[in-house]
């Protein structure tokens, strides 16, 4: 994220800084996505789907589950690594193809060091009754780009 | 893709045809993204770098990488194993925070199977002088999902 | 892992059998591994650290830990699949040089179909009290290699 | 590796050193592993095919592999990071089941910064006659772990 800090805490993020951070991405706001959940080295991003997501078949686009991944583990990173975070890289396994309402991107941090956290990624989407299924699975590492 | 396919030559994809395919995704055209390249197991695609694609930061936001490598891996193996395809999954790892005019994802097929495709995606990002720089490196697997 | 199949019982593994499978690996011999629990969509190995599985300052080898992520990821996909599969890939992420008494690498499908299966391993160390410690992360996808 | 380093010279690698180091993890030497290049930024590690590296039905283990592609990764970005590096993590596909004379893992850093490596290797074996088949790819992040 590598977003400005407070230089009085600069390591902390809150929900509500956090989602103003996801908020200030306009890409996320051309996608439609916001910040449900946050802390304790987690993180849930969730998407309405809409047609404007999809692929040519009607299936929610890979690059949107893509997308949601990679920002909710870059966000999980940063709630135990601090704001000033930039993605390192991660790997993304579909597991079907995409309908539904909501897709919810939930992401948790499994390790945490001064330097980096490895982060897992379950991708589900939910239909009209608020049934959940899996379709996609990441994990990634986040880096701190805090000096020292 | 998992797109209709011409029953006299299930497995043909040419230039004109996979442009349409990528076209026909609502997702591609938010992000606005084109066709570049098709054939001999490759694929290139291109999306103009706009604010509305960047992250909080003004850099260009990971998930239109991430959506782009998806992409591109997709019509690369589609270029081998037909346009009856899914992304299994890739692997994605981000070199620098990405600046420029436009977004350019090459992948090439480095294997490609009956039942699957392993490719490789170079992300690079080109500035007014044409002169490109390396953003992120990516890997993947393409299904086919033709019965047989 | 494409081993022979019982022709009454073409997708069944159990633990007993599972391990004879493993056991038939010269180089899980040659490392010294062995199946320690084995059903419902899970798999365990676990390899006693000795001098000869370092690497040149007395950590276990990275070798190690992707042999063991690769080896239970493929005997979990088998457990969901059948003994007929083959590793299409994984990642790893490593979370620190690791050291101990034994190392624990229990793999869970997230999601099996038809064809593949999803699959996450974690990767721990026990010392001699018993006390683990987390030291990788893997995620993969196992093939089945069953016609039809 | 996180070797010691010359305390004159913090940052170089050459072929010799190298060789050194990888020669002096007794698991290198329990699989059979040898350097054969080293410099700009590659790495090549071999090894000589033996029953004792099968799996059960007389192909070469995928753990012989995915130890391969983390050691040629490890050492291509110690290439151009120094001695004291450590492996991040990284994904490997496989290609086909493997078997030949020989195993030869190429890793080749696609981007060296002054904190990390984004490293690819593509993992062939030879038969009797040196004829290449690619079994294997690989793609991963090496860190430096010097201060500063």
């Amino acid at each position: 994220m590598a977003a400005p800090r407070d230089s009085d805490s600069p390591h902390e993020l809150d929900f509500a800084l956090a989602a103003k951070l996801l908020d200030a991405q306009p890409f996320t706001r051309l996608v439609g996505a916001r910040l449900t959940e946050f802390g304790d080295g987690a993180a849930t991003i969730e998407v309405d789907i809409r047609p404007e997501l999809h692929q040519q078949n009607g299936f929610l686009h890979g690059g949107v589950l893509s997308y949601a991944a990679d920002n909710a583990l870059t966000f999980a990173g940063g709630a135990v690594l601090g704001a000033a975070v930039l993605t390192g890289g991660f790997s993304i396994q579909y597991v079907r193809p995409s309908t539904g309402r909501i897709l919810i991107a939930r992401a948790q941090v499994m390790h945490g060091g001064r330097r980096q956290a490895v982060v897992r990624c379950d991708l589900s989407t939910a239909d009209e009754e608020g049934t959940e299924k899996l379709c996609a699975l990441a994990q990634g590492t986040i880096l701190s780009v805090t000096q020292g």
